[in-house]
């Protein structure tokens, strides 16, 4: 049993007509009119294959379809249909499409599972119109208030509340029990995949995350009358720094360092930098290493700084633990590939995405499958038609193998 | 003989009553009102000692106090009057009040020299209210044509002739012949007589001076997304190279590497930088030196870049090669302060001044005094009424024996 091909890649095609930018793109801000549309859409092809499409309390839309035993916990799978401004035909909405399109293969094999399956469409995971990202997931998991979420304004000044007033939700957000497991599939968003030529991600889990705000104070002076042993450079003090990051990020495996943002009041050619600004993003998938890279990190600045009498403050913005993913249902996704014959490979996955807050509550895992040239957020986004087809395989697979699971697996 | 030590103190500060800002302060744009009463203050004290005031045709003032042989070359002495915006009270005001000073203290007694001597406030120096700076140098030593600059425009679109209506030139610029030598005394602009402990700085030469344009062009991928052995990130780039500028100028003795303009248009914490212009300003005293600085650092960054697969391109935006001082100049102010007993050092000048485009047509030289903390073009540049008055001397015994040179010290 595979899933149809070509229905799906017409349907990410048919969607990314609302909300259409030039040939390529999509916009459709979350509870927009695109949006909206959108979840019509995504409602019609549900109800033409039998299934209860309903909404919870922040706006999440929920297709359901009843399992011979609906008492059990159903098994959800989902992504969002919500896009960045200049956004691409996939991330997201082929994770809604997939779910899908795993349901309606099963449909037209008249074969009905023994857990309910339900295909999930989350409110506003891109957080462009509404802040925080994964709002209606995050609800959902009880990591974010209803009451502050209901709250939240876009830019002008339209609450969530308001915008989603066109919609009757009949479900209570957090539910009052959540899935059994939930299964995601989304493009990669990165390089990883095709670069190392492999199809399906077997996402292990998300990155845990610091982001740091570093200001060193210097002195600023004359470039020609100040002699190199009497200046206090912020910039080459930062370079020295920067390497030192740089050189780190070698001794942690798969740990990333990027310095984002960087400013000075500067304007002159010959005016040494007496203050600079930047921004510290740190990764790693292990809590004790990101604590360790955190720690460095701070060693490093401290020391050079010390060395060239340069004052500095570190402030931590924000930092966010690892989510491992359910060792159980990578292992399933791990299987489920093989016996299909595709390639793959383990990844972490380094973006944001649903199905984190989900594994904090029910286990979770997700599929990725390759981004041309690692690209997203972006028109050009592009998944070939044979790795969605071959990813929506495998979600199939481990869909269909939870949701005839007749006693959990994971007591 | 020395010169009167409260005397030049009080015009220093009288003289910054004209445009004063705060209390420290003085703002008197060049060819602006404030620099007009200022240059009236000055012609007065310059008619209280029998000295005629005239003006060339880009506004330079000119005050002669004839000596026994006016058919000989004059000895001219001085500097400029206007400021920068927010500047201080030393700056420029310095150098054209000692020669005053100088020339007041041998009028006070009777000593006539051989040769006249000439004290000249140079206009628009600092190069704030019109561009270039060191415009009236310029134009009197030929290196800028009278007609361009007084068709230069401030920001209002005055133009320099029309700023100079008030003027009633007598003299040609540049002038008919050159002077017999040139010496101007100015504070250091930089800290190294403070942080050395010396009084005097004999000044060799001006700095040659490269300014380049960098750009680099990676790629701008996702801070979570993309690991770092599949990234092009342009930070990361631009701090290996950096560092080894720092490293460079080590290596070529006396050089100032300073990189004083950083632009990306990155403005998140989770954007890998994919493009970075920083500017260059590379200094060094010796012509061969500052060479191969330039050949040495566009080596650096094509090396970084390429290992790097990241584009670059490099621009010069000017080279001005470094001028020499004129030797026996230079011995002689050396001289001078040895038989004054003050303390000295050999100095390069970092920053730009008349006195080194008239090293380009006559023999010339220069004296710094310490400048506290290097600071200038600010309220709080300072130096002391004991350094202001030592320096003055050796500016007094230097014009003097020049001005008494019957032959010249120079065929």
């Amino acid at each position: 049993m595979r899933i149809n091909k070509d229905r799906l890649w017409d349907r990410l095609m048919e969607m990314a007509t609302i909300g259409a930018i030039g040939e390529t793109g999509s916009r459709r801000l979350a509870l927009s009119k695109e949006d909206y549309q959108g979840r019509q859409l995504f409602t019609k092809w549900c109800h033409d294959i039998g299934m209860t499409v309903t909404y919870d309390q922040v706006g999440n839309l929920i297709a359901t379809k009843t399992g011979k035993n609906p008492n059990l916990p159903e098994v959800m799978i989902g992504s969002h249909l919500d896009t960045q401004p200049n956004g691409g035909r996939f991330d997201g909405v082929l994770g809604v499409l997939a779910g899908l399109e795993a349901v309606q293969i099963l449909h037209e094999n008249k074969i009905q599972p023994i857990r309910t399956i339900k295909v999930v469409a989350w409110t506003n995971e891109e957080g462009v119109r509404f802040s925080p990202s994964m709002l209606g997931s995050s609800v959902y998991t009880g990591n974010l208030s209803l009451s502050s979420a209901l709250a939240t304004k876009d830019n002008q000044g339209i609450t969530v509340k308001e915008a989603l007033s066109e919609l009757s939700p009949t479900e209570p957000s957090p539910p009052t029990n959540f899935p059994y497991a939930y299964l995601e599939m989304h493009i990669e968003q990165g390089p990883v995949l095709e670069k190392k030529n492999k199809t399906i991600g077997v996402v292990t889990g998300g990155q845990g995350l610091a982001w740091l705000d570093i200001k060193l104070t210097g002195f600023s002076a004359h470039a020609g009358t100040t002699p190199m042993s009497m200046r206090k450079d912020t910039l080459f003090a930062a370079s020295a720094i920067w390497r030192k990051l740089e050189k780190m990020a070698d001794k942690f495996v798969d740990s990333n360092i990027t310095i984002g943002k960087i400013h000075t009041e500067n304007t002159s050619y010959n005016t040494i930098i007496g203050e600079l600004y930047f921004s510290l993003d740190l990764r790693n998938a292990e809590i004790d290493k990101l604590d360790s890279m955190i720690k460095k990190t701070k060693k490093i600045i401290k020391k050079n700084c010390q060395q060239r009498k340069i004052d500095f403050t570190i402030q931590t913005n924000s930092i966010s633990p690892p989510q491992p993913f359910n060792q159980s249902c990578i292992k399933l996704i791990d299987k489920t590939t093989k016996i299909l014959g595709y390639s793959k490979m383990s990844l972490i996955s380094g973006a944001g995405h649903d199905a984190i807050l989900l594994a904090k509550v029910c286990p979770t895992a997700m599929i990725f499958i390759p981004s041309k040239n690692g690209v997203s957020h972006n028109p050009t986004e592009y998944s070939t038609p044979e790795d969605i087809y071959k990813g929506t395989n495998v979600l199939l697979g481990s869909c269909l193998e939870l949701a005839n699971d007749k006693c959990s697996r994971f007591d």
